[in-house]
């Protein structure tokens, strides 16, 4: 392990002998003050080379740098960008600035070797952002002791009371999604929904129920399937729904991923979309816009949300409470090639 | 703008007043410590809820958090995902922790607001990590002034001398890339460049060349479009070729991002993807799983880029010098569905 504070190179002090100069001159050199004679400057300047000498930060003599923690349960998935980018751009305009962590713990030889709270134990933070990797119960209640200000972007599982959190308008997308399948002439319209234990899933299944009963349409359970926001478990569900008696013409799937899924699983048996079947997505990640046809689908604003996010946070570092305790970005359908109207006669 | 160090809040003797007991005691409370009478913390508890206390960070008393900076160009681009979660990894193995900034100047109301030498300057590094945002000559100059050690990640033009980078290895890519091709039977082969003035771009494009010539296939002119490394400009090249009067049966398109747009071309001409013609791109973004057919790519380790670079950075900022100034990761061939044999009488 290396650390600053214990690099091997010499200090500003041994450059400074070496030059047979003091050290506020040597100083002056290195952070480019212009009062300094031409020949002394290119003695230092020869020593610092010589001795290779490594700049120190200094976080004891400039201000706070000012930072606040983004815990990401991974930094490595199709989310974190747009996350990163809500949060950075946020901060900045704060004056502030952001340190990523991936949270989840790893295990090296059988033994987990991280988590955020040994960083944010040793270091203290000003304030945390949370996405897609929520804090535990004893995690919650160190937050809190510390008093260390955080809120959740896009919680997974329903919040403690009193935990602010930013998120999406789910079941709206969920409503907004299967309106447009409806405005199709769609009648027979699925579902493959995520994981049943997460709140934003059910969200959107609730708005797609939501929208078939103010349609009038009756609630058939054959054509409400669970995956578990993965490919492979929405292939297997589209396949369900292929083989009822009677199918889907649309299908509205809770996650771009799992469109994808059902995409191959479509494919597979040699069914078009759109012209057979119509498919919606959720989220509008990057490869929506790649998908064969391109997918139409529900934008999650996650740079919005990642962004609403911070600044709450930085009220409650400033010792403000926020008025709300959920707050929800509204969601958008883009329409791309995905959907089509109802054929005539199914 | 709102600063911690300024935050609105009460500080802790504001709050051990409050409470009638000292700040040492209070101090504790907050700190979780054990030993506290129980009736003292729930008293310094109460006033801390009341007042709505909030922790301010202890910069000057804790040890320094020994970060790194990584400048981006944008942190909302398919790359940013791989690279933040490479160098978080190796800085976090080296105690290290990574505070991002998208280095783009903006500009609002016609002034560009931001700069990342601005944050630097402000708050001294140990060392810069910097991907597709690279310093201008004065930036060059003042890193090196100050002594702040830094490598640039897969640099968009040639860095000036003595300047550290950790690239992928695009010419053997390039290579790679229409040996596949060759193989497969392919001898009209083509290739859609990207930028012209892009070291990567370049080295893709020579890598290219020097397969055919390997093979003994003359090289056509003809056969040789450049794009911007956009859809748009690959769309155009890619119905270039298909207008020639002998068009290519194969084409090695120089990013994913621009296969999308070769692919649409095809597609608007009615010509199949491998049928008529084979498509290999560049870079493996998630996308080029997303698209129709799964797009053959020549992955680029653009994770394993960053955490080499971070490891580099480490050792520099240790006073080491590192013994080669380029360092390229190799890259690897994923063969997905976008390629087949050729035709016969092709």
């Amino acid at each position: 392990m290396v650390r600053t504070g214990s690099a091997a190179g010499p200090t500003l002090a041994v450059v400074a002998r070496e030059a047979g100069v003091s050290v506020p001159t040597a100083s002056k050199v290195v952070n480019g003050r212009e009062d300094v004679a031409p020949e002394t400057r290119r003695r230092v300047t020869e020593a610092l080379d010589r001795l290779g000498y490594v700049r120190r930060p200094r976080f004891d003599t400039v201000r706070p740098p000012g930072l606040v923690d983004l815990v990401v349960h991974s930094l490595d998935s199709s989310w974190s960008g747009a996350v990163l980018h809500g949060a950075e751009e946020a901060a900045h305009d704060a004056g502030l600035e952001v340190v990523v962590s991936a949270g989840l713990s790893r295990t090296r030889g059988g033994r987990p070797v991280r988590d955020w709270l040994d960083k944010l134990s040793a270091r203290g933070s000003s304030g945390v952002l949370f996405h897609l990797a929520e804090p535990t119960p004893s995690q919650y209640a160190w937050l809190d002791q510390h008093r260390i200000p955080f809120v959740l972007i896009d919680p997974v599982l329903e919040p403690p009371p009193g935990v602010v959190s930013v998120g999406a308008a789910n079941w709206h997308g969920g409503v907004t999604a299967t309106e447009h399948l409806l405005s199709l002439g769609h009648e027979r319209i699925a579902v493959v929904a995520g994981h049943r234990r997460r709140m934003c899933s059910n969200a959107r299944l609730a708005g797609y129920r939501s929208a078939l009963a103010a349609a009038g349409l009756r609630h058939r359970t054959e054509y409400v399937r669970y995956g578990g926001f993965d490919e492979v478990s929405a292939h297997r569900g589209m396949l369900e729904l292929l083989d009822l008696p009677e199918p889907p013409t649309a299908v509205f799937v809770c996650s771009d991923r799992m469109a994808l899924g059902a995409y191959r699983a479509l494919a597979g048996r040699g069914v078009s979309v759109p012209d057979d079947v119509s498919v919606v997505g959720f989220d509008d990640l990057p490869g929506a816009h790649w998908a064969s046809p391109p997918l139409t689908t529900v934008r999650q604003p996650l740079a919005e949300m990642a962004a609403t996010a911070t600044r709450l946070l930085v009220r409650m570092m400033a010792g403000e409470r926020p008025e709300g305790i959920r707050t929800e970005l509204s969601t958008r359908l883009v329409v791309r090639s995905s959907t089509a109207a109802r054929r005539a006669g199914r």
